[in-house]
């Protein structure tokens, strides 16, 4: 089950990354991409014996020069670099906020197991099963369940879950500050294709040959009027696609623990005007049609991305520029992703604290320099 | 939470109802609907202290005359006619091969408590919210969720599921037969609108005012080319009724123990012609569309009927006599359940085996026949 040579583990961070000692048993096969938000000069460590390539914002500047503009900086969001220099079939992306979580008999999860079995099983987004994911051991389809659709479709992406504290938007933390979520739910559905949900980033696998170019986490955070929806953004485009191309997304299991509520005051900052937009953006993806021309995920992307120009610009000009990005984001894919593109080339942060960036002004593609 | 007043307990069954002892502290409060199939001579033992009443074929013969050729005879399809003549707002039917199940703790499952809750708290059908109910202590609607969707909608349905003995088809139990299901899921989901379900009968509740004529089981059993398929043609309607109206479907929680697989062989028989119509009855469902002007369930019902007659004949003349029987079903609804209808007045069977009918050849509506 283990998919060392066909997985990377994107993280974006701002600090050091101690948080992987406690995963180390089941990340330490994989390779890790690290992206350094932030201060590009500080030195973030990674513990001993890990994998990893790191890129600062010099790195992704250097790499795509103008067209770094699609990257967000100083948001979560620029961890979507990730998923563009990787060159693996599946990605598993967590927030450095998030430790082991232990099932209800005390054992520890691994979750990026659970991930990789949810991407290697179909997905079912054509008829609802009763008995939850028919693919898993002691469970099957339920009488009445159309024989056509037994063998299900790929599955693009896999979401997981939080135990301790829940993915709330400040409004509901700021009612609910105490509240935790301790109920474990033994469960991986398929979301039905024509359903639109709010795919959070923290805790969160997909298949990068199947969907990767739809992983844009937008424009958020420095310079941009709107943070934290960052994964929503990707999250809707994602399942209209997914819906579009036959491809399953799954939610449920794994679930990781997430250690520590961020400010509902700052979030709330970041949020709000997500918060209105949002009841303009979801019908918008809820009515979207893309056209039977559009039969790969970039083609798809980019019919997206003229219509949320053509469409939600009249919400606000940031959606232009959005819209925009968008298609310099799919520019970007190419680039990095064509058939002879070679790997970007990242920075190497030593333990005890080497230059942030050590591959110069060397243009891409590069080899990457890679920690063993 | 209990509602004493307002739920009625239907029951469909051929012999005497000893499973009823198990479920007496739960059951006791509320009044049941036996619906007795087969042999009507037969005398069907209910343990004392419970109220019920109870109908057999002369019953149903007597008070619906010629449009008892709606119900089905020798198939648990014949539940539906205590829906019928129920006047509570509120059912639960249950199949009496199924017992209480226990929690991962050990303790009881209320499996008709669990339903109220479902019935009685809002539905999701517009959104995902990827931590199941969102009305559940401790549980909320998650960072991206539309604020504007977060009352939901009133619940139509609360479908439960079954440890032990899970409900499969002929070919799965056949090639699977010794599956159980013990996976105990502690979660409540609303089926997304849009998205058809394998609806169950055996651990099933309902809001009958908002629902209740579309909760038809056609026809099934004796003289029909089907069984096995009632409550599934019950769930399809249902639920493109549910979705046009507005209204929520939930499935999950409670679990019953169900305590015997029926005949895989005896079960192939009745179902192989389902096998075969649902890969053309689903997509037909799926893509039906009910006019603005159905705004009742009655309304909605009798179009559906039209189509069915229109749309699904071709693959079999069955299709004709079914849609005709929905009509049937639609004008025996309205007789017992205008405003001015009296109870129909079903049979009492008591412990020491009294006459199949008390009412004798009296006309509907009269009173019902209630044991205290």
């Amino acid at each position: 089950m283990a998919l060392a040579k066909e997985l990377d583990i994107v993280i974006p961070t701002i600090r050091n990354l101690d948080f992987l000692e406690m995963w180390r048993p089941f990340f330490q096969p994989y390779h890790l991409i690290i992206v350094q938000d932030g201060d590009p000069t500080k030195v973030v460590k990674v513990p001993e014996g890990f994998d990893y390539e790191l890129y600062n914002r010099n790195d992704i500047n250097r790499i795509l020069g103008p067209k770094a503009s699609c990257i967000s900086f100083k948001d979560s969001a620029c961890r979507c670099f990730g998923f563009m220099v990787s060159k693996k079939k599946y990605i598993f992306t967590i927030d450095d906020d998030c430790f082991v979580a232990k099932d209800p008999s005390g054992s520890d999860i691994n979750a990026l197991e659970q991930h990789i079995k949810n991407l290697l099983s179909p997905a079912t987004p054509y008829f609802w099963n009763t008995l939850y994911d028919p693919y898993r051991p002691g469970a099957d389809f339920v009488r009445g369940y159309p024989f056509s659709l037994r063998e299900g479709v790929p599955t693009a992406v896999s979401h997981g879950l939080w135990l301790n504290i829940p993915d709330y938007d400040a409004p509901t933390q700021l009612v609910k500050p105490a509240e935790r979520n301790t109920r474990f739910v033994d469960a991986v559905m398929t979301i039905p294709k024509g359903t639109l949900f709010p795919m959070c980033g923290m805790n969160l696998a997909f298949n990068r040959d199947l969907i990767g170019p739809a992983m844009y986490f937008g424009l958020m955070g420095d310079g941009q009027p709107i943070g934290r929806y960052d994964d929503m953004w990707a999250g809707w485009c994602v399942k209209v696609i997914a819906d579009h191309l036959g491809y399953g997304v799954k939610t449920g299991l794994p679930y990781i623990w997430h250690s520590k509520a961020s400010n509902p005051f700052t979030n709330l900052k970041k949020e709000y005007k997500g918060i209105f937009w949002q009841e303009e953006i979801i019908p918008f993806f809820q009515a979207v049609q893309l056209s039977k021309e559009a039969v790969t995920v970039e083609q798809c992307y980019l019919e997206l991305a003229e219509q949320v120009k053509d469409k939600l610009s009249a919400i606000d000009p940031y959606f232009t520029k959005l819209g925009e990005a968008m298609v310099t984001w799919i520019d970007a894919w190419g680039e990095l992703n064509h058939p002879n593109a070679k790997a970007p080339g990242g920075s190497l942060n030593s333990a005890s604290g080497g230059p942030p960036s050590v591959n110069g002004p060397a243009k891409p593609p590069v080899p990457p320099v890679k920690k063993p």
